[in-house]
């Protein structure tokens, strides 16, 4: 756009002093829907959990005393707050009353060992901390990091009596309990405050993700993308008034896709669940009357080949899923159908505040064969409609690709949807974001109806039970070995997880180790879900410069 | 919030960089749901007007011919384009054509007469005229008036054949037929091209409030509060996939409500109407399946009293219905409800690009007898989910009015739904938005529950011996006689009580009743001091918009 376009005539000269006004500018924020949905809905329960239900008056009541309660502990905008925390109400609350004060949300992956665990407190700059019971013992290294640096991070625990451990608590913490804190700030109403935001691009929420580099990058999410994510899912998704929701995505992948905020500003129901089990994930769908939930392709995969998976989900309305990736196997889907699941398949990362292609049903599709319309519905679609741009580009030419459902090309995404950057990591920010677009690294073709379906993820992440694991940071603890000389990480396709990381690996010469003991020291080294799944010994296949050709080593599953 | 509060930590300076990339930032306009929905559904049906169907392939085809031709004829970014239209396939490809070349969409009413239309396109600084033949002769003025200031108007004319008259046309004009430049300026998919927004706060559309005094305000809206107004009415309405929606609010009026972009965003099928003929809309209401309408309480009425209203709209659906203002009377909405429409209340201003309360409903409502429901649907409510902040506060004081459902205050509203401000008009933009609150000028309680019902225009309001009457609460009981066809009330100079109400009635066809009669309907209805003082019949005179002119009553007194 040239200057003159930018320049507006002088017919609008009088207005431009009201741009920004109190009157008729806010910034963005998805924590205002709290504040209209407590108005509106005081009474209807806003959260369940075991016996617990709770109201949106409640929800509203307990976040503000959490807001006060963060700054009486010190804790100021744009402080970075961690939590580790299940799909409890708790972790549901600090989406809102860690923002409320303006400080930054940072959630850990509650399966990550406690050294990454320390590494992301760390570098995340944490100020507080809000951690279950019973995951405390793998947050303590990382207080002590910032104690290392000087910062006695105040701990505030929440002393959940559903932990499945309650391991004893060392002496000496700056100790606090969630509910003791909730019951001394609690304020009265016409004390509430709207959340602090500056500016809608000021950063919201830290999802730590696993890269190809090894330790773990911290993607960074604003206001405005929380917000406009979370109307863009009611649009997309169709969305209608207070649904029942199962909780189901963890809260600390992309902000459990955003769904907290949404689910918010729609006035749901969400039930809160620490673990998955399916035998109760069946009860709360048919006894709660849950409309709605999500979960990666893991999760449907594990409900529908649960021995306690009932003929129907229930027998008074379809439940509606979203689920994520790489499509679940076409019996599972058909599986969940029959039960009568309505699923929409999506596409999304973390650098993408989760989902942003959706395999929109079209009307005519009602008119599909049952295989006909799977193939359809197995497809990651098309955008959500506050998503600007996606395309599929050719990685050498960097042009988009034929939609011909055979040319696989690199998906991009750009728009407000796309995070800020990576925190601290000037040259990976730019890496994926400088030519303009994000950049995935996930293969896809285009169909000629401009549907996208992803081919192929990211070449060096394994996606294991929904969880994305790095090759090299296996790889880096199978080279801590003193018998490996060199080792690669490939994704293997396995029946329960999807993928699961297999070795290859050449041993130093005259030195010996065997498939369990190199297995059993990845599990002394990182989170048990990372270990590798085989260990296939001998020598590497190598480019001319010495890299490892891991496409090589994936043909050997083929 | 002070400046320590709107610096970033050292934590964030990487990212500083990043704000307003291409790949993570795009200005917020509601012309980009109109490729995303043309590319998801290219084959769906767009626009419906008579025989006419287009896909939204078409529509978004027509749409980039248009803004080609529009830039051929001369106009830039900020240029204002005025339209003089009915409720067409055309009028709604303006909404976005016009904002695809960056300019400004001036909609005018087509009820309005010639002088008034002249002194819009010359103040708006017109550049292009869209019009419909019918419409031509009343522009006439309008395009001399910019001839005399040296600007030539390329006058569009839509010569369509559903026109009721033809009238000749004068020689001499830079006259274009809008089908003729569709046709020449047709161009290859690959060429079209996204909206030109330099930023989202620029003028996207001017609406003229028909002022009841003096001449009318260009309200000037920007895309992103059009934006949001189109996401938070979906989320608000919970707007399914695929409405099929006929668009009986002239899109002349706050631009139809923004449903023109609301119902691209959700793929909608689109029917339009020049005029509203109940026989009419009852055949294509039931022949096309529509689900979805809005209209002013007027037209409800006109429905409701039609003699060509069915029992049942539709057999299969219920048909959702939103209306806006002042309640249509109890039998009114009565009515429709048995005709099987699910009426939704809302209330806005034309300054705030529509509706911004809506009567949500509550669940518990499902509970309530016929009459407890109807008065709780009557209220105006609460704030959409995009509207940041709606209150109600004392004229004097400014404070906000206790929530119970008596004490009468101004309806105040801030966020991004309220307009840039008044064009050309500093002092009228600094007397609305100056104190940090849009300041409605309407007058209402706010009820225990927290929603807001209407009272009145402050104007209307009557002060009768000290006492505050609501001239709508004596309309709506005048409704409640059978012989009452329409209504208004407005304060009668009294020697004693300094006003007393007078009401000026219509009676329905072959209906009869007295003064003495009414005076005793009102007095067995209200409290004594607010029944009519007297009763005058005749028909009542309107606005070119169908608003009752109670300045015009008003003269019958002085």
């Amino acid at each position: 756009m040239d200057e003159s376009t930018k320049r507006l005539p002088a017919l609008y000269d009088s207005l431009a002093s009201r741009r920004g006004d109190p009157a008729n500018y806010a910034p963005l924020t998805p924590i205002s829907f709290l504040s209209r949905t407590a108005d509106v809905h005081p009474e209807l329960e806003s959260l369940v959990y075991g016996a617990r239900r709770d109201t949106w008056r409640t929800t509203e009541a307990r976040v503000q005393a959490m807001g006060q309660a963060l700054n009486a502990l010190g804790i100021k905008a744009h402080d970075t707050v961690s939590v580790l925390l299940y799909n409890t109400p708790e972790m549901f609350e600090t989406h809102f009353s860690v923002p409320l004060t303006g400080a930054v949300l940072n959630t850990i992956n509650v399966r990550l060992e406690a050294d990454t665990i320390a590494y992301i407190m760390d570098f995340a700059e944490t100020r507080a901390l809000i951690v279950d019971r019973e995951l405390l013992p793998r947050a303590i290294e990382g207080w002590q990091a910032r104690k290392d640096r000087g910062i006695d991070v105040p701990i505030i625990l929440i002393d959940d009596p559903a932990a499945a451990t309650a391991p004893e608590i060392p002496d000496g913490l700056p100790l606090y309990r969630y509910e003791d804190l909730v019951r001394e700030h609690a304020l009265e109403p016409s004390s509430y405050r709207a959340a602090i935001v500056g500016d809608e691009l000021d950063p919201l929420s830290i999802n730590f993700t696993s890269g190809t580099t090894g330790r773990p990058k911290g993607v960074v999410y604003h206001h405005r993308g929380a917000y406009l994510m979370s109307l863009g899912t009611i649009a997309g998704w169709a969305v209608p008034r207070h649904p029942r929701y199962l909780y189901l995505v963890p809260m600390f992948h992309c902000n459990g896709w955003c769904h907290v905020w949404m689910m918010t500003a729609m006035a749901a129901t969400v039930h809160c669940m620490r673990g998955i089990d399916p035998a109760r994930v069946f009860d709360i769908v048919r006894r709660e009357g849950i409309t709605h939930f999500a979960g990666a392709p893991i999760v449907l995969n594990m409900l529908a080949g649960s021995k306690d998976a009932p003929a129907r989900l229930a027998d008074d309305r379809v439940v509606h899923c979203m689920t994520a990736g790489a499509p679940p196997p076409a019996a599972v889907l058909g599986r969940m159908e029959s039960m009568g699941c309505e699923i929409i398949h999506t596409y999304g990362l973390t650098e993408t505040y989760g989902h942003i292609l959706e395999c929109e049903p079209q009307p005519a599709w009602g008119e599909l064969e049952v295989d006909a319309l799977a193939e359809q519905k197995a497809r990651q679609g098309v955008r959500f409609p506050t998503v600007e741009g996606v395309r599929v580009v050719d990685r050498e030419s960097g042009d988009p690709v034929p939609a011909d459902g055979e040319t696989l090309g690199e998906i991009e995404i750009r728009g407000n949807l796309v995070m800020s950057g990576y925190l601290k990591n000037p040259e990976a920010t730019e890496e994926s974001l400088g030519s303009g677009w994000f950049a995935s690294g996930d293969l896809a073709v285009r169909h000629p109806d401009g549907y996208i379906q992803i081919r192929d993820r990211a070449k060096d992440i394994i996606i294991s039970g929904g969880e994305n694991i790095s090759s090299v940071e296996i790889e880096n603890a199978l080279y801590k070995h003193p018998a490996v000389g060199e080792a690669a990480v490939v994704a293997m396709p396995h029946e329960t997880w999807g993928e699961t990381p297999c070795a290859f690996v050449e041993l130093l010469a005259g030195k010996e180790a065997t498939e369990a003991e190199l297995i059993a020291h990845c599990a002394d080294r990182l989170a048990r879900f990372k270990k590798p799944g085989k260990v296939i010994f001998g020598p590497l296949p190598k480019t001319a410069t010495g890299k490892i050709q891991k496409y090589e080593l994936r043909k050997r599953f083929s």
